[in-house]
């Protein structure tokens, strides 16, 4: 709730690229991994969108998101078919000129031989200008041009580019992260005194994630903020919140059922 | 790619309100969920997105979206601490006032009992004149205001909500949609020829998902159209367009591995 860190925050939005996330054919994975990976590095992911592989779509949230968030990702669209249309779109959002790079062409080439066809050839056009991102695991590049990054949308494909661009990523505060968690003790029953603790610790970020265990409620609190020994005072004032209303801190995430 | 049903399309956005998903804490479980449920009910997830437990961000995102979709639905944000602030931003969105429904009131009372407290008592309020969505999982209500649909971040609270609500959902045409799908054959060897039945066949939608299976890759083609008849037709130029390709067409999805 709070944002603690808008003062220099390094910010990035993920935009998932696919109608087949729209109808439910396909639960998405990218969002989730991208998301604990940027966090790691210091960088807030402040909004994610699924948008529909419709050209117009993807120039206004890729122009939206590219002028709002430090960093854009995208995710899924830049296959050999005929609704892989993100390389386009993404060039006419940049109002730049779409063709064939040469270097993607050289890895495609030299990956498909005598197997190279006019549709395996696409996966080589870029926006003019862009830089590659590699493709370790079946050589078709992802590009990024300015702060937008666009990646396949087969998961571990996205994963190994990510891990390839993500040395070249400003990293931002990274925050530390600390839960105290307790059994038997639902946020309902503490959530006015939590909204005290909250109050009373206004640098740090205190979320309640409830949890099903043993057949009984119980809560995971997690404290963010940029200083360890804020965090830490405001796990102190949590420990002892839970304690006043006859329950038992626990140091860390408890793991309980459904609720996540 | 092709936006077949935009002549008379009933549309759905999916908000998923959250920090713990933007943290990659958690994994949602909402979007996928709520886009098969309305798939079937022939109303088009337009788009997704995930935002935080920022109220100007809700506000936003809310007005946004009610304007341009027919439905919105979100989930998060309507728990008893305070991080959760949906329901007053959506009251903000609306430009309405924010204070206890009396039903809802009711109902909490009459669940907690002596238990009541002032956090449980904040899941009461909603935006004035609100429609309450039943809760038959732990009480506490989502509401509708218009086209807005304020439902539970745990899924299977948002799930019990959205059943009892869609009754009331205008459907749309349901697609007729048919997987023709080979083994051996990868999209990118049929790109240029997928290409060309997607042509042939203007009023329906062709989609092509890879897969592994049996260390080869395999191509799942998805045809999506109002009219069966049509569907029919391009599903069966599929299929001769895979024997051209030395491939056997296998009718129906199949199941392959890591690329979904």
């Amino acid at each position: 709730m709070n944002d603690m860190t808008s003062h220099e925050a390094v910010t990035a939005c993920v935009l998932v690229i696919g109608n087949e996330v729209l109808s439910g054919r396909t639960q998405d994975a990218n969002i989730n991994y991208l998301a604990r990976e940027l966090t790691k590095l210091g960088i807030r992911v402040a909004e994610c969108r699924v948008i529909p592989d419709i050209e117009a779509e993807i120039v206004d949230a890729v122009n939206h998101c590219r002028a709002k968030y430090t960093y854009v990702f995208t995710t899924g669209g830049i296959g050999s078919t005929h609704d892989d249309i993100t390389a386009q779109s993404v060039a006419k959002a940049f109002g730049l000129g779409f063709g064939t790079h040469p270097e993607a062409e050289r890895r495609l080439l030299a990956h498909y031989g005598d197997n190279a066809n006019a549709a395996r050839m696409r996966m080589a056009m870029t926006p003019e200008g862009a830089d590659l991102i590699d493709n370790p695991v079946s050589v078709a590049p992802g590009f990024r041009v300015e702060n937008v990054f666009v990646m396949a949308g087969v998961p571990v494909i996205a994963r190994a580019m990510f891990d390839g661009v993500k040395g070249e990523l400003k990293g931002g505060k990274v925050l530390v992260v600390k839960t105290v968690s307790t059994i038997g003790i639902s946020e309902g029953m503490i959530g006015e005194q939590l909204r005290a603790v909250q109050a009373a610790h206004a640098d740090v970020d205190i979320g309640s994630y409830p949890f099903l265990k043993f057949g009984g409620f119980g809560t995971n609190l997690v404290v963010r903020g940029e200083d360890a020994a804020k965090v830490n005072a405001a796990c102190t004032d949590l420990k002892a919140m839970i304690v006043a209303a006859g329950g038992e801190p626990i140091d860390g995430e408890t793991e309980g059922e459904e609720l996540k």
